[in-house]
C-alpha cells in the first residue's frame, strides 16, 4: 500500500469517527465553532497574508496568469468576505434534525422523516483559498465531516487555514478531525478520495470541465457536481420588447464568465427584426462577438449590422464565458425547448414572453435544474435564490439540483413511531 | 460497434426521445394507459400463461430451484395481483407538475420547484415478470422512460408482457417506446445500459448483493439501489417487556426472507435475563437458531437453555434472510448505537424503549435508512409507509432513501418567475 494510500484511509477514517460527533453537535456548538473561526482569522490575519504570499511566489515563478493569481490572493477584501461568510452560515437555521410529514398509518405506526446530515463530504476545488472556509463552514452547520483537496498552489494557504478552521472546531468541543484538508500535492491523493466509499459518502467537485470528466470516470463515491452552463433566453413571439431587452442585455453582459450567464440567445422569427437590432446595437456597443445563422444573419444585415461571424454547429454546444454570443431564430415554442433539451447542459435557461399558456409550457418541458420566466438567467445562484450559501450549482438530476444550499448537503432519513406495533 | 451496443444505443435514443412526451402528458392519459394495460392482461392472461410456460420449461431443464421457480410463474393469483397493482398505481396523485416553495426575494424575483420526472429509468432486475409490471406501471406514472432488463430465464413471459405494454401506451396516445424490455439475454447488454451516460438518468438495481456490487464498480449512470438488509432491533434498559418480546418475534419470525426483517438482537445486559428467556424460547419453539455472544450465552444458559451457536465476528454483519438470528447483549444505548452503525447495512433499525429521551437520541444517531420506535422492522416497506406503491428500498443517502415510491422517480427543477428582472 502506498503512503498517499495510507495517507487517505487514515484521513477517511478519522473523518467517519469525527461525523458521528458532528450528526449529534448542538446547533449553539456548530455556530461557536463558525464564529471561533472568523474571529481567528481576523486575528490571525497578518499570518495567513505570509503564508499565501508563499503560495503566490511559487504560483508567480510557474508563471502562472494573472486570473489564477487574483483567485489564489488572500486580499484584505477576501479575508473580510471570508469572515463575513462565516457569520452569515452561524446565522442561517440548522436544517439538522427537522423533522416532518408525519402520518398516522391504518396499522398503528406513524411515519414521517428527519433531515440529517450526509457524513462525511469530500470537496475536490481549484486554487482558491476562500474556498476552504466556505467549504467547511457549510460542512460545520450541516452536520457533516469533510474532507478538502483544493488546489495544490494554494497548500500553504490551505495549511493555515486549516489550523485556524481546526482550533475552531475544537474550542466548541468538536473533533478537529471534523474538518481535513489533504496536505499533499500527489494527485493520486485525489484518486483515493473517489474510491473510498466506506468512508466517503459523497464528493463535490469544482473546477473545470475535464476535472469533472476525469472524476465522472473514475470515482465511486457518489457526486454532487456541477458540469458546465449553456444557458439560454428565448424571446417568444408574445415576448415584451422592452423587458425582452433588458432582460438578454444583463444575461450576457453584466458579467461573462460566470456560469449562469446566457451563451446562446433564441429569437422567435415573427420578432426577430423588431427586437434584434436594438438589442445587437448593446452587444456590439459592449464587444460582444455574434455568432448567427443564416436566418438572424439575414435579419441584422438587413438593419445594416455588419461584424457577424456565422455560428458553427459546435457553437450551440459551447460555454464561451467570455464576450461572445451564438444568435439562432426559431420558428416557435416548441423549436426552442428542443434545441435547449438538444444543446443545452440542463443548467439555466429562460423564456421572454407575455403568453400564460406558453409560459407554463417552457416551465414544464425544458428539462433544466433553472428555468425562469421574464428573468435573467444570471439570478441562478444560492444567494440570489435565499438558500443563503451554496457549495455550487448542480447539473444533476438526483438529490440536489441546481443551486446547492445547507439542505442539498443533508439526506432525511424514515422515522417510525410505533407503540409495540408489529406487522400482521 | 458491436450488435448489443447498437441495440442498446437505439433503445437508448428512442427512450430519450419518449422521455419528453411522457413528461408532458396529463394526468388523464398516463392513468388511461395503466388501465388499459391492467385490462389487456385480464383479457389476455392465458396467451400470458402459454408464454410463461416456455420460460418455465426452461427453467426446470436447466435444473432452477423451486424457489426460483415460484417467482419466475405467472400464477392466477400472480396475475390478479398485476392487475391491481395497475389499477392502484392509476389512482395514486400524479406527482408531476406539482409546484411548492414559492416565495419571493428582495431582487422581486418569485422562486420555487416544480416537480419532473428523472428523464429515462434503467431498471435491472431478477427473473420475476410480475416486476415487469410493477415496474413499467411506476415509471409510467411517474412520467418517466423506462428500459427494462429482467432475468433471462424471464424473457418469453417478458416479452408477452411488453407487447400488453406497448399496447396500452399507444392506446392512450403515448409513445410505445416510453416502456421498452430489453430483448436479448447477453449480459453485455446491462454493461452498455449501466453506461449510457447521455440516455439513461438513472439505474435502479434490485436483485442480489453480486449483481449490486458489480454494478456500483462498472456503472457509470447514478443508480438508486439497494444493497442489503442488515436490521437490528435494541431493547433498551428501559424497554416495555411485553413490547419488546411482541414486536422482536413479529420483526424476526412472521417473514424470513424479506430485507426488512431482522437479523441481529441487541440487548441491554441490565434486562437480558428478564426478556430474553421468554423471548428465545419463542424463537427456539419456531425453529429459529441462535447465535450468541458469551454474555447472552451466559444467560440464556443460567434459563435452562441449550442449542445455542456461538456468533462469530462474520455473524455480526451477515443477512442471514433465513431463521437464523445473532444476539448480543449491550451495556447501553450508545454501544448498541456503536454497533448498529458499525456493523449495519443502513436499511432499518428499532429500539424498544419507554425513556423518551433514549429513544431521541437513536431516532437521530442511528444512521440507517428506517429508524423505529417500539415497532417491528417488518414495516420498512412503500406500502406499509403510505407511499402506496414502491420500486424497492435505497440503502443510499442521496436522493432517495428507504422506501422509493414515484416521488423517488422524480426530481425538482427550480422555477424562477419575474417581470423583467435583471441581476445588478
Amino acid at each position: 500500500m502506498t503512503d498517499v494510500k495510507n495517507y487517505m484511509l487514515t484521513l477517511g477514517k478519522t473523518a467517519r469517527a469525527a461525523s458521528r460527533a458532528m450528526a449529534r453537535a448542538s446547533t449553539t456548538t456548530k455556530n461557536a465553532a463558525l464564529l471561533k473561526m472568523a474571529a481567528l482569522i481576523e486575528a490571525q490575519a497578518d499570518q495567513l497574508k505570509v503564508e499565501n504570499a508563499k503560495d503566490i511566489a511559487n504560483a508567480t515563478a510557474k508563471g502562472l496568469d494573472a486570473a489564477f493569481i487574483d483567485r489564489l490572493t488572500l486580499s484584505d477584501k477576501a479575508i473580510t468576505t471570508m469572515v463575513a461568510g462565516l457569520r452569515q452560515i452561524a446565522e442561517l437555521p440548522d436544517p439538522i434534525g427537522q423533522m416532518m410529514n408525519f402520518k398516522p398509518l391504518p396499522s398503528g405506526i406513524n411515519v414521517g422523516q428527519m433531515r440529517v446530515p450526509l457524513g462525511v463530504i469530500g470537496i475536490i476545488y481549484e486554487s482558491r483559498p476562500n474556498v476552504t472556509i466556505d467549504a467547511a463552514a457549510l460542512c460545520i452547520k450541516s452536520g457533516n465531516a469533510t474532507i478538502l483537496r483544493g488546489g495544490s498552489e494554494a497548500l500553504n494557504s490551505n495549511q493555515a487555514l486549516a489550523t485556524i478552521v481546526q482550533a475552531g472546531l475544537a474550542s466548541a468541543g468538536l473533533p478537529a478531525e471534523a474538518v481535513q484538508v489533504v496536505n499533499t500535492p500527489d494527485r493520486a491523493a485525489v484518486g483515493e478520495l473517489i474510491t473510498m466509499t466506506e468512508y466517503i459518502d459523497v464528493i463535490v467537485p469544482r473546477g473545470g470541465k475535464s476535472l469533472i470528466e476525469r472524476l465522472m470516470n473514475d470515482a465511486r463515491v457518489p457526486m454532487i457536481k456541477h458540469l458546465d452552463g449553456i444557458c439560454h433566453t428565448y424571446i417568444d413571439v408574445a415576448a415584451d420588447a422592452e423587458k425582452a431587452i433588458k432582460v438578454c442585455d444583463n444575461a450576457k453582459t453584466q458579467r461573462y464568465a460566470p456560469c449562469n450567464a446566457m451563451e446562446t440567445l433564441l429569437v422567435n422569427a415573427d420578432v426577430a427584426a423588431n427586437i434584434l437590432p436594438s438589442l445587437c446595437t448593446i452587444y456590439q456597443d459592449k464587444g460582444v462577438e455574434l455568432r448567427v445563422d443564416a436566418s438572424t444573419r439575414a435579419t441584422l444585415e438587413a438593419a445594416g449590422f455588419s461584424k457577424l461571424v456565422d455560428a458553427t454547429e459546435e457553437d450551440w454546444s459551447t460555454e464561451y464565458l467570455a464576450p461572445i454570443l451564438s444568435i439562432k431564430t426559431v420558428a416557435n415554442v416548441d423549436e426552442a425547448i428542443e434545441h435547449i433539451n438538444h444543446y443545452g447542459s440542463a443548467h439555466t435557461d429562460a423564456i421572454v414572453t407575455e403568453n400564460f399558456s406558453t409560459a407554463q409550457r417552457f416551465l414544464r418541458e425544458v428539462d433544466s435544474s433553472s428555468v425562469m420566466v421574464n428573468a435573467s438567467t444570471r439570478f441562478a445562484d444560492g444567494f440570489e435564490y435565499g438558500l443563503g450559501a451554496e457549495i455550487g450549482i448542480s447539473n444533476d438530476k438526483l438529490h440536489a439540483r441546481g443551486p446547492v444550499g445547507l439542505d442539498g448537503l443533508t439526506s432525511v432519513k424514515y422515522i417510525v413511531l410505533g407503540d409495540g406495533n408489529i406487522r400482521t
